[in-house]
């Protein structure tokens, strides 16, 4: 395997899949295929969580129905086993939450012809002013 | 090369040990002993920069003599070929700049009996409120 030149373009289309998958309460819980039966780690809020089956208890855990969501920033990476790493900085306000910042960081590592999501890293920036 | 149990002691002593160097101008340049040659990437403000002497000459560039840095959360994952992946979520204020929260992703690889710094994502969230 080797860098992946296309990782912007990976990156992109995978936020914008990830997210449109998410934010339909109809679609969420099939995020689960992006994920590994084994080798796939989420850390949400802090929580770590190893493997799709979890994995999916927890995307079913997130009863909200409406999401409004604007993205700030995208920056991949390629990663020299021919993965891709994203982060994304966003805000995001569930039903009738408050808004909140939030940053995602996904690995994306490459299986078959596709990719599957081996690392998930979401957390609130609650604490926004020093 | 399999998971390190110690993914989160190693994530946590990265952290002091890099804001430790960059929070100093005199240690600053110094951690471009953390990347190699080649094979790290860093991506500062959405700028993409590749190998140790690309990121050196960005290190000498920031010339703020003081930060005050509070550290709000850390998350690290173990990854299956013996890195680490860090991310780091935090407030800082750089001399008479206003503060701001920013994002910081690590990835350390393992090389010998050490790591280096193979992937860096830095952004501040400059729109904290939707």
């Amino acid at each position: 395997m080797a860098l992946n030149p296309q990782y912007e373009q990976i990156g992109n289309g995978f936020v914008t899949q990830y997210y449109g998958m998410f934010d339909n309460p109809a679609t969420r819980a099939n995020l689960v295929a992006l994920y590994n039966v084994e080798h796939s780690f989420m850390t949400f809020e802090g929580q770590q969580i190893q493997g799709a089956a979890k994995i999916q208890e927890k995307l079913q855990s997130l009863t909200f129905q409406k999401i409004n969501r604007a993205i700030t920033a995208i920056d991949s990476q390629p990663m020299f086993d021919g993965g891709v790493l994203i982060n994304v900085l966003g805000r995001l306000q569930c039903d009738d939450d408050p808004p909140h910042a939030y940053s995602q960081t996904f690995i994306l590592k490459p299986l078959d012809n596709s990719y599957f999501c081996a690392h998930d890293v979401f957390r609130l920036s609650i604490h926004n002013s020093v």
